[in-house]
């Protein structure tokens, strides 16, 4: 399988959105992060039905993940979960107000405590903080939040990338020895991924379930980034089980 | 069930698209296109598997069901359908060039050529020509594709409208006993239909196969236009048979 170095996916997206003639990849951000929004929640539909699991906590940072993630939390509320959304550094940016208005008209209401998403007691939690740009350190609010995911209250889904890990090199997975156990020195394992296009380098390091979104580059940019050798989607689906 | 008007159906846009405090949608263009687009390639794949029904041609009109139409051959040829597109007006707006680009990715070069399409010799027709705001009257080059509907060379699919029919009244289904036969006098029967967030009044008197798609209302709006009652999507379907 071809993992998609950081340098790599960064170009990919960038020719997905391009509007040049040579490269016109021709979409438009709220395109691209509708369908991968979807595909994460198809696949956390797969994973963890609504009928076993209602209550989804969508944890989102502040760029792209962060809007999959808000996506995500409208489409699992129209597949029948109760989701909350944990957002503490909402974008200024007006489509990502519209993001968040969408999901005030499902009644959601997202929450910059972190405090109020344990009090859900969520029995699912997404993680789309940082994605495929992420390259530290981490920062306060998510540092805690991170460290929140170490104690593993629900199964944590990751988005495209478990937040926190390099993505060009393998994650410290075990946890040091001395005292220092702080969310640099070592990284927490979700319990599923779910790699938006393409897998990235650090994804083969999880050994969990693996899901593939993102059903939406043509065939010719699969090609120059060799990523066409992937599993399918098979029917309509949005994703697929790696 | 009920029926939309066209006024209520251009209401319930605009709330949707409104980004005001008190009537908050928040919904971007771009996004409701990709998810109505979605299920009407969903749809068309559940009633016309590509195995049996490779060769799709989508017909787009000017407006917004056109662009519905092309956000479907995108879909439908991720879905291994084989399709075409005839789009003779094409929209001089920067989105919809995005999504005429985005098909010349996969190898889709839309027509203005209605022969061209005749020579594809499609084994499903879509009708994306014209949607709830249409008034009338066709001109060409659409009353020539309408008239060429009514010989049934294929399956015919009609997104959201059948086009030509009058939105808030019955349509003439009976071909007049004198040689009258424009477009304007009658009006052709599509194979399916796909209402697009809610059946629009004229629906009422297509006896066909019926599919809901555009799964997006917020609740909230579904009930002041009351369509809460429309039957309910299954799964993470995005369409679903009245």
């Amino acid at each position: 399988m071809k993992y998609l170095t950081q340098k790599e996916s960064q170009n990919l997206d960038l020719e997905l959105m391009n509007t040049s003639l040579e490269m016109a990849g021709g979409f438009h951000l709220p395109q691209l992060m509708e369908l991968a929004g979807l595909s994460v929640a198809e696949a956390v539909y797969k994973a963890y039905p609504p009928q076993k699991f209602p209550k989804v906590l969508v944890c989102c940072g502040p760029g792209n993940n962060g809007g999959d993630g808000l996506v995500a939390a409208r489409h699992l509320s129209h597949f029948g979960y109760s989701p909350a959304v944990y957002y503490p550094k909402p974008s200024p940016k007006d489509f990502f107000k519209g993001l968040v208005s969408q999901l005030h008209h499902l009644q959601i209401s997202p929450t910059s405590s972190l405090e109020d998403g344990k009090t859900f007691k969520p029995d699912v939690l997404v993680d789309a903080i940082f994605g495929f740009s992420f390259s530290g350190p981490i920062r306060p609010p998510f540092k805690e939040v991170i460290e929140w995911f170490f104690k593993k209250d629900a199964p944590i889904v990751a988005v495209d990338v478990p937040s926190g890990w390099p993505i060009d090199s393998a994650p410290l997975l075990e946890k040091p020895a001395a005292g220092d156990t702080s969310s640099e020195s070592y990284h927490y394992e979700p319990d599923m991924l779910i790699s938006l296009s393409a897998p990235k380098h650090c994804a083969q390091y999880f050994k969990g379930p693996h899901y593939l979104g993102g059903r939406f580059i043509p065939k010719e940019l699969a090609k120059k980034y060799r990523i066409d050798g992937l599993p399918a989607f098979q029917g309509t689906d949005q994703s697929t089980k790696l």
